[in-house]
């Protein structure tokens, strides 16, 4: 095998004529094969059964000296309360348990900030000409979807192996109509990087122009190692109190894919004040979330140790999926010269990077061949990668012969879209 | 005993000394009692503990062709869309099954047409000057609440028996700014009025100056019967689209009364191009809903007829202690010439009107002696009863000794506060 770019033109035409007929062979077989979204599978679902019958009787529901089966309690039972800021690090007082999508409350928070300001906005956001968010790119489409639904100018930062490119988020903070920065600081979505202490220390310290800037800490995969062991991280909150911005940083977080995405627990903290300001509006649109689920993920994650011999068992099926996508690229995609990628070893995707102007194709003729990918484009603002080369991979759903056969009509896509623009 | 209005000056100084005495002799037993909330009691919660275990095993998530534990699904289960259309008399595909609150999806609904706009709006409510609500009055305190947050102009609507003032609620919504209104239809909170169906009529077939008018229709107690059986109510998204305006009505319910009130399920329901439109908005900030918590109460709720005969438990619960405060009303003010009130035979409270001027006073005796009670003014938009008239009775959560307890101090306090405004 050699580089795509070392190829003479009859060498290239041999080889688009060897991946056409692979690919037709595919097509022929009729697979559908869906790597879209970061979904666990069904074996690590039934791992986590025990968490259906775990609460069982009226009398576990009397807990914290209240009856969770009725209303109240605005910030989550308590006992939840202490076991997500032992997950996280922070201070039980900082935390809100919530329902089950964290996505739910950053995008109650980002509405608070649209409709009636943050602890410390002048104005609602909605009461100013212009509002523009940091967006660190490739990163989670949902996140830009939300400042996208509020008309929030999206200003795409590129990422560094060690978190955003720093010096461009402290020039453009200095400008008073940006209002603040989407992070995914641990195994970042899709890239899988970990923001270095630096990066997290220089984010912590900004000193914006905005006095409500905001930074949404999407700590989506806190806990989620699927290769080696648990790895500790700064707790922000803490950092931005140290550095005299204790109101700046909103931390989500939820058992989504430790328990079971659809009716998991969900977390939001921040410091006491900002929290406090944040729950008169919470307290408009709710009573509390639902606190017997929260009792539920109580009685069976119990504290953080068993919580995190849980996410093991989900690292262990998630592990080989994770080798197989990336050992496929590095057998047919390395040796031709055909992109980059990272090697992630938490989190939920493989980010790779195809020539320029071919992720698009590609991924169009995956569709054609009946496997499903995120978008091209998706985890950039507006859609739009400025490359067009970006794909999110996505090997947590499929069983592993499945995620196979994706990868590699996967490679060979990637492959034909390469020589169509070599043979242009 | 003979009325208030009737007596010598004389005669009221006796009775004024012996109601003081006897609030006195209240006050040194210390009693601490609850009528604040519409909160259900332990033991109607004890009837429902089945839905605990009901959903117990892995096997069971396999439901509609999809994996419930999972994400996706974004308006619910489909059984659970089937569920609640049944109980509310439209149609599964009208349908969006939300979490715990109904009043969240309340709040989103507003929070939408306020960000984004509804079907037919030309604006997001935030772009325009002036926004105006309709609040039939007493009313909802949270109802108001979520107007008022986003700065909505609330204009009180007095209460028929027959249900909002339709006189003056068909001369308002000329107003192009008057934006919608809220019902709650059945069992009215607190007055526990049923909507007469011409009422019902008329606010269907309303044609108001906004093109984005929107009826918050809030059936909070659709069968929630606690006196006779259950009462057949009307579809108002069928009466809308009768009367050509499909788009006008979301209307809102949840078993918060019928399961758990922490822990229950929610829906929304209104037309399917108006859902359309919401579901744009809400795919925005979540993936789905608990669909778990959905199940679990497919399984337990069954259809209609199980639901029913759940509904009917919490009924035989209520009873007497509805019974009770009118028995203890009727014997205590009705001779006095002190006050009016309903009869309700459904919903969650019973509202008491007493002289004008002494609502406050009544319940600042009432917190003195240890019974807590909706604070007075808080069926009211801003918190202002115009007559300081209305007390919102809640006589579920107490035991009925506890009630009959807090029924004879809020009697005593009430004669006071009106022997107090009479001896001025």
């Amino acid at each position: 095998m050699e580089r795509y770019e070392t190829l003479s033109m009859e060498a290239l035409e041999q080889e688009y004529q060897s991946v056409v007929a692979a690919l037709s062979a595919w097509r022929d077989r009729g697979v559908k094969l869906n790597m879209a979204r970061g979904k666990p599978s069904a074996a690590q679902l039934d791992t986590v059964s025990g968490l259906l019958t775990v609460l069982n009787s009226a009398e576990q529901c009397k807990v914290d000296g209240m009856d969770a089966r009725n209303y109240g309690e605005l910030a989550g039972l308590p006992c939840a309360r202490k076991l997500w800021a032992e997950l996280l690090g922070c201070r039980p007082e900082e935390t809100f348990v919530g329902g089950n999508a964290s996505l739910t409350l950053m995008h109650t928070v980002i509405s608070i900030a649209y409709c009636n300001g943050l602890l410390n906005s002048e104005k609602p956001w909605c009461k100013l000409d212009q509002i523009k968010f940091l967006c660190p790119a490739p990163g989670y489409d949902r996140h830009f979807a939300i400042t996208k639904s509020f008309g929030v100018e999206m200003i795409t930062i590129p990422m560094t192996d060690e978190g955003p490119d720093m010096d461009m988020v402290e020039e453009l903070v200095k400008d008073p109509t940006v209002k603040g920065i989407w992070c995914v600081p641990k195994y970042s979505n899709p890239d899988g990087i970990v923001y270095s202490e630096t990066v997290i220390r220089r984010l912590a310290s900004m000193k914006p122009a905005a006095p409500d800037f905001l930074i949404m800490w999407d700590n989506a995969y806190c806990i989620h190692e699927f290769d080696g062991p648990f790895v500790e991280f700064p707790d922000i909150i803490s950092l931005c109190r140290e550095a005299g911005n204790p109101n700046m940083v909103v931390e989500f977080a939820s058992t989504s894919k430790i328990t079971f995405p659809g009716a998991g627990i969900s977390v939001l903290a921040t410091s006491v004040e900002q929290l406090a300001h944040l729950m008169k509006y919470l307290g408009v649109q709710m009573i509390s979330a639902d606190k017997l689920n929260q009792l539920r993920h109580v009685l069976y994650l119990k504290d953080k140790a068993t919580t995190l011999e849980v996410a093991r068992r989900h690292g262990d099926i998630l592990r080989p999926k994770f080798r197989m996508v990336l050992d496929i690229m590095e057998r047919e995609l390395a040796p031709r010269g055909l992109g980059t990628w990272r090697k992630p070893t938490g989190g939920y995707f493989v980010s790779y990077y195809g020539p320029d102007g071919t992720a698009k194709r590609a991924l169009e003729l995956c569709a054609q061949t009946g496997v499903v990918m995120t978008g091209a484009g998706a985890t950039y603002p507006y859609g739009k990668d400025p490359h067009d080369s970006n794909v999110r991979i996505a090997p947590s759903l499929p069983p592993v012969e499945e995620l196979e056969q994706a990868m590699e009509i996967f490679c060979l896509c990637v492959r034909q879209a390469a020589l169509e623009k070599l043979m242009k």
